[in-house]
């Protein structure tokens, strides 16, 4: 008689899976996104085995939403331009029923910002990253939640990934995809299932674009998978990533270097081994 | 009796004084390039001797057209400015007669592209360097050939070097300059001579901006030889270099600092030992 | 009886005590900077305790103003839309008192990086860090001096660091700051003392983003001590990271990364020991 798998171990294979279809789908994953760490976040897809291309023009997202597997957007350093770019590209990715990746980078500074985010939410992101603050700032401001964090600082989180967890949750039961928290332990959720992962490295917190570069291969595996499983792999990537290249590193730089080396060798059975706890894991 | 040097022997020669000359004229290379890879492209423009000097307005291309030994223009990620900033570039490099490297990345995608790349047909750029599917489209844009390719996605080549032969031969029989078409194998001509050149490592696919950096290097070179011979000495320090990186990275992130890491230290003979086979090569 | 120390190793000190407090502060220094070596900047100013935050919006250099500890603005690769954000952001960073670092790259090249240097004279950076032909530039410039360089070349210094000696400490006499001049031999002046550090690597001139990197590092100490303390600080520790990480590595990606770790490991002790000289160093 056989018996089915725990729930856990079903996340374990849909995360292993994930990872194994990306390796030989050279996906496009189109990025919208920071000048700072956009080599960056294109190394970081092409390591998983995804393919990369930038754009800021109107029509050029447009097409991007078009011919992409999925696509990233990362509000992080805006130009004048994304006031038409970023509008038109997420009616495309609405059009041709793209997945992509909103990362709200900076949300609270600047007008053209918040007016960006608040309009999004009638597009519903497949996936949500960001840290806590970020989750919280847009649950908030898509009026999902009455909590308010202490604010964001610049890119930095000033708050715990738990205390974002109800904003996470409301958020991606909004969406109907997954929002994936990222912190000491990492939070991923659908609406209903909690899935908290660890390992990772303190160094990530040195090397500029972790956050954003996740944002980025979340998109690369969101073109072959559904939006949960891509949010749970490229949490469960950076955290067995980064706890094998903080292993084989003392600071940042050589860090930065092991971490992407990493993103590349590891095997689908090897991320699938993420330290990870779930509630309502078999919802 | 003394006999002269084969066909081969002599493009070997001229690789490595390409190389040698420009280890030490420090020749100033301005780019107007894409911000993905940058800062790559100025960090192997520096290992093999050159200066490097990013723009983006229209008044700084025309002084850049001016003071540069050449100027490498990338079509990677177009900014609104553009639309001004490279028309007045090019007008200002035939005006002073610099050479000038044209990437057509993402030919077909955007309006803007399109229109600007069209136009830089009656300024003939000395070297033209994309992958095998942007060789095509360019060659095809410009009325050239009647051979489409199987298009562009994103970035990514879909057609191998030797379909873009004819494309590349019409190009620079057009130009009067040198084509050099990158892939597994690289080919580069001049319209007559064509050379394949081999080395190099799967694992430039897997680091975002190798064939950026490469048409950079070639600016470079191209302050100081013709561009033919500075078309050859870039493609082969990039077989050289990327053959030897891969004998000692296995994983792209490593890679990529050993690589350029060889930019610097390959000798003039140990890029002109290059593997290489030419057509038409005494022509 | 006890004697106070020689006006050296009170310098020493206090670039011991400026690294010391920076490694625990996480101090904010946003920074609006070139596209070329902004990853470079960010990482560089995590390695030493810091916290990054590029933008390049109007409203968005205001906030940066008001919240950061300090302000980096490197004029490397102006965008249009700058002529609006660099003045609405150093107006802000006056009325906030904000101390700031200027990076005048690329002075000469272009009418709005004229037009906005010439602006910067009445609001005193409390920073100015450049090569000398830049800092040569920048007095002559704000008619400080009678003094002209033999000129940029894109972003190369073609005059010695002791021919910037006089135009150095004009422009910190009329700012009341510091001003930090880079090359083979550093100087670090406040106008009245003027001090000369060595170290480095001849490997920093092949690693674009050497120069900025510093400047923004000077904004995280200038987070939390004065602008002559940051100056000398971070003048310190990038001579000592780079003589480190010049005995570590033969080849400019290497040493990039050595260097950047370098930035992380050294303890203040370490930074202090620098080796440096000083003229009117009791005044």
């Amino acid at each position: 008689m056989s018996s089915s798998p725990s729930p856990q171990a079903a996340l374990a294979t849909r995360i292993g899976d994930a990872v194994r279809i990306a390796r030989g789908a050279d996906a496009l994953a189109p990025s919208i996104t920071n000048t700072v760490s956009i080599e960056f976040v294109a190394n970081a897809q092409l390591a998983v085995g995804g393919s990369a291309a930038m754009v800021y023009l109107p029509d050029e997202g447009e097409t991007m939403a078009a011919v992409g597997g999925a696509v990233y957007l990362n509000m992080g350093t805006l130009f004048p331009v994304y006031a038409e770019t970023l509008p038109r590209t997420v009616r495309a990715l609405q059009a041709h029923g793209t997945p992509w990746v909103l990362d709200p980078v900076a949300i609270g500074i600047g007008a053209l910002r918040t007016e960006l985010l608040a309009a999004f939410k009638e597009f519903r992101p497949s996936i949500i990253r960001g840290n806590a603050s970020e989750v919280i700032a847009l649950a908030a401001l898509w009026g999902l939640t009455a909590q308010t964090g202490q604010g964001g600082r610049g890119v930095d989180a000033v708050d715990g990934v738990d205390t974002a967890r109800d904003a996470a949750v409301a958020l991606s039961r909004w969406t109907g995809g997954a929002v994936a928290v990222s912190g000491e332990t990492d939070l991923v959720t659908d609406g209903r299932t909690v899935v908290r992962l660890s390992g990772g490295s303190p160094l990530m917190t040195r090397v500029t674009g972790s956050g954003c570069s996740l944002g980025g291969v979340a998109a690369v595996y969101a073109a072959s998978v559904p939006a949960f499983d891509a949010a749970l792999a490229a949490t469960a990537i950076y955290n067995v990533a980064g706890e094998r290249a903080g292993a084989r590193a003392d600071a940042p730089a050589s860090f930065r270097t092991a971490f992407l080396d990493e993103l590349y060798r590891l095997s689908p059975d090897e991320v699938a081994a993420v330290k990870m706890s779930c509630e309502e894991c078999g919802a």
